[in-house]
């Protein structure tokens, strides 16, 4: 086994400064690629900063040509020599490096390397190929940034949080099971047979406790846990930037992290942003975009034109108006682009949010055309002009359904198909938007009774506290989330701190007091002895750093990401234990009868 | 409920400032204290940054003294009022904030509390009382000072390793077990039946794959779980500062780790201590101290007098020696402190160790005396006098036993305890040091094989190398430990890079081919693929906070421990979970016959 012998006095990458040429360098790294050229040996040596070429040549340095020439794809190895300029016409641009060369005088091998499954300049790798050899596929530059930028955010929300009088705390990861939202991941617990620990979903009370505990501002980049069946941006544990404040209201703690998100930035990625950052209430983000968190970078609002056409002849709108649903439009601009071919796909993309067609006129000559018009008088016809405000060769498209849910899921979705399609959600720009008032509770129709839109701890407005009695449904709550280009970066909320309308909460969503006992205990009693006014944020930073970073693979900002299987092609985890450690547990595999 | 209407303008302790006199000041915090004298309300006000006085006049303020009369322990306060100095005959120089009070003319509850079940400021409750409501321990000003110091130690380490390179990387907590050293927690797959995760008991396997993924600098501060059976200082969950380097020898590690110690000492409690750390090799701390972790804050050291006193006619030291067993002395300066009494007791304490004696002789008029004196010739007591350079009032303990085990346990704690009895144990004095050499592999009776000292991975020194073939267990590593005040504060190695010589070490453990590559394929495949030289080291962040806040009880650096019977007091877990829960991860909790 051979060892470093010689430190490493810079990094390939740096080798472009012209101070340094005519002068010795000992340099690390891997072969990214040799050839024999003109009778010399080129190799590029590969560090974690970069490329640099390094030339042997056998007339002046025999025994490290010799060497060289056994240099194979990712060996590793140790080099020395003297720094020069590339000749002229051997300049390659395209590299930070690519005006230099370091003529070698002295080489060893550190490592040597089997032919890898791919090489690390390759493109085209499978996503399977890249998770099994992920210490491969992470050698890539593009990978590397991104857990460098990764590195950095963290760093970045670190050095802010502490400047603000914010402490790191680390909560535990063995915790007790809530049967309240997604799914826990169980820990059979060894020292006491038949109980079980969970892994946190969140630090949601621990960190509600913290601040009880007078410790005022709390902070812990967390991993968290859900055992859900995994869609592709989903992980089985991700990690939020979780973050809990005492004595705020819900604009102080918005102003400070959207500071926070200015920084994260401005220092990683030269951005600035415009503060304060819009907010819209979740009522006109479900009005305009059918969804409660708009891609704001383009316009195409829907319009609400139950009222208008409530009173013409054609009857899907009639019979939805009169039974108390809703008809939107969604006018696009330009919208002559879209052929009747077009038009029919788009009737069957709805379908897969539920709605049951979608009707469409075109403005052509300032009149709407289509084999529906004719039912629509020409005043009906004039107001939805209006009403939507459409030009010339814009195409109106409507939905209408008695269920709201299937409006807003199908013409938001709509809309952001038409935005993709239309090329107006442009990447690099970034649109954040604070979507504020959510609803307290929704109506859970199977069990009859409210659930909380966010969790139970989320406080009611103040001047919304009589609706509780009289319509809950109607009472808005102090929770916030921050929305980037129609993508949720992270949610919080004011916290309840007393536990009087805690209580009169847990009453509506029908959790009794002994339940309530039951699964938040601890917490309930903590707020009885002196719970500070508190309120706090999570932000997925897995979403954040890849959105950032401008990916659309949640994998490609994780080091060790797990399928959608949940397992590790790498580790091949989950995998099966020994008997004995089953035993110690106290716990056995069994076969339920078929469940799912 | 009431919220937060005015923001404050300072914290509590901040009120000790003569520029803040005749001002206008907002505070929040907790009622420390209250009392009524001479018509006047006093509240002591308490937040995270300490203590004020509040004044409330009845006369100027009528209302306001009003409100203040029903305030009660911890409640939660919102005030307003004018800063003033205290009446010379007030002042109290114990507190910062002694020489002020505000004067208060506004007060708003923002929250009550029930009586506590002790208060903040009183010091003799149980550590049980104290795990159930953590939340109220954490508001005592020593418990929240450990979790800000322990926040400040983890910032300086961040910023000192972000300076030098090193990158932050997350690595899984779902993770593959691996039936080596200690036992795993497992967490049962709901999405492949009859398969575990396991949680980590450190990131060792992944942070080498960074290494060979060109990542070169890896830290993490890392949440490790190991299923033991607890003592007092260990968690089922705890936290190690993981490092890792790539291109790096063994002193390049220690020295940038010691500067970094160096910097969280000077950063955090202005001590500076000198660098480079002392060294003291495996083999020299046995002798010396009969433990790989020694204490170096005082002397002490043991003598080997085995050949001394081989030709006594003390049998029991005779037959010691002729069976290749080993005789240490330990010289006690002032040892004629130590009575009859005491003597005896030093023999039941080593008895604890399985030593079956302690034979002991005092120095009095440079003579030699005991009980067992006349089995030693006139030359053996001068030839211990010498070797052992013991002066007048010395006392001389001896231990012999065929296993040398047996020897260094019973010395090592003797030493300490006398240490700590003759208070030559300072605290606050902190005395760093390296073990260097420790061996490679030791024998393992039962088994008939080497085990790893450290682990597999750990490199041997390459001037050993050829030791692998003719004496293995003469071989010593490159592992190091640093070591404070005889605590272990962590540990690492230079790792083997080199597949082949990986394959002999494990042949040597008697590790098979498939046995092998059954528990860590994935690393041994890795290093086929230029895997650079690499090695890296793991401090316990839990055990450091302790000894620097010089703390005894490893669970007032954690916010929310486990007990030693790895319960939450506060939350109550581990807990029952539901049969729905288990039947969808498949298993089911079952007594085996008793095993244990």
């Amino acid at each position: 086994m051979i060892r470093v012998e010689q430190q490493r006095t810079h990094f390939c990458g740096e080798i472009c400064d012209p101070s340094l040429v005519s002068k010795r360098v000992t340099l690390t790294g891997w072969v990214q690629n040799y050839r024999d050229h003109g009778g010399l040996m080129f190799i590029d040596l590969r560090d974690r900063s970069g490329l640099v070429q390094l030339v042997f040549d056998p007339q002046t340095n025999p025994a490290a040509h010799e060497i060289a020439k056994k240099a194979r794809h990712e060996d590793v190895l140790s080099v020395s020599g003297i720094v020069q300029n590339r000749d002229p016409e051997n300049v390659n641009p395209k590299m930070k490096t690519g005006a230099y060369e370091v003529k070698i005088d002295r080489i060893d091998f550190l490592n040597r390397s089997k032919t890898p499954p791919f090489q690390i300049d390759q493109e085209d790798v499978s996503e399977e190929i890249r998770l099994k050899y992920r210490y491969l596929d992470i050698r890539r530059p593009a990978m590397y940034n991104n857990l460098f930028m990764r590195h950095r955010i963290t760093q970045t929300v670190r050095r802010f949080l502490d400047e603000h009088g914010f402490l790191e705390v680390e909560t535990p990861i063995l915790n007790r099971s809530t049967p309240e939202g997604a799914r826990d991941f169980l820990v059979p617990s060894r020292l006491s047979h038949g109980k079980f620990y969970a892994l946190p979903q969140s630090p949601q009370i621990f960190k509600q406790l913290l601040m009880v505990g007078g410790l005022e501002r709390y902070y812990q980049i967390a991993r968290c846990f859900r055992d859900e069946d995994l869609r592709a941006d989903r992980q089985p544990e991700f990690t939020q930037i979780d973050i809990e404040m005492s004595f705020v209201r819900q604009e102080d703690v918005m102003r400070l992290m959207e500071q926070m998100i200015a920084r994260v930035l401005e220092e990683n990625y030269d951005i600035k942003i415009s503060l304060p950052i819009a907010q819209i209430t979740y009522q006109e983000a479900m009005e305009k975009y059918g969804i409660d968190r708009p891609d704001l970078r383009f316009g195409m609002e829907l319009v609400d034109v139950t009222d208008v056409v409530r009173d013409s002849d054609f009857a899907v709108f009639k019979t939805v108006a009169e039974k108390g649903g809703m008809i939107k439009c969604l006018p696009v601009p330009e919208g002559d682009r879209l052929s009747r071919k077009d038009l029919d796909d788009l009737i069957a993309f709805v379908g897969k949010y539920g709605a049951k067609g979608m009707a469409w006129m075109r403005v052509k000559d300032g009149k709407l055309e289509s084999n529906i018009v004719k039912y629509f008088s020409d005043s009906i016809q004039q107001k939805l002009l209006e009403v939507t405000g459409a030009r010339e060769n814009y195409t109106l498209l409507f939905v209408g359904d008695v269920k709201k849910k299937v409006v807003y899921d199908s013409m938001a979705n709509l809309r952001l198909h038409l935005g993709d399609r239309f090329g107006l959600r442009k990447k690099g720009e970034l649109k954040f938007v604070w979507v504020v008032d959510f609803p307290l509770f929704e109506w859970n129709e199977e069990e009859n009774r409210y659930d909380a839109v966010h969790h139970p701890f989320t406080a009611p407005k103040l001047e919304d506290m009589a609706l509780l009695e009289t319509d809950p449904l109607k009472v808005r709550s102090d929770a916030y989330d921050l929305v980037l280009n129609g993508i949720e970066l992270g949610g919080g909320s004011i916290r309840i701190h007393d536990m009087e309308l805690q209580a009169k909460i847990f009453e509506l969503l029908k959790i009794s007091r002994e339940e309530a006992r039951e699964k938040f205990g601890f917490l309930l009693e903590a707020l009885e002895f002196g719970a500070p006014p508190h309120g706090g944020l999570a932000f997925g930073l897995d979403r954040m750093v890849m959105e950032f970073q401008g990916l659309s693979n949640i994998r490609d900002v994780i080091a060790f990401p797990k399928t959608q299987k949940g397992t590790d092609m790498m580790c091949d985890s989950p995998s099966e234990v020994t008997p004995k450690q089953l035993e110690e547990l106290g716990i056995k595999v069994v076969e339920y009868r078929a469940n799912k």
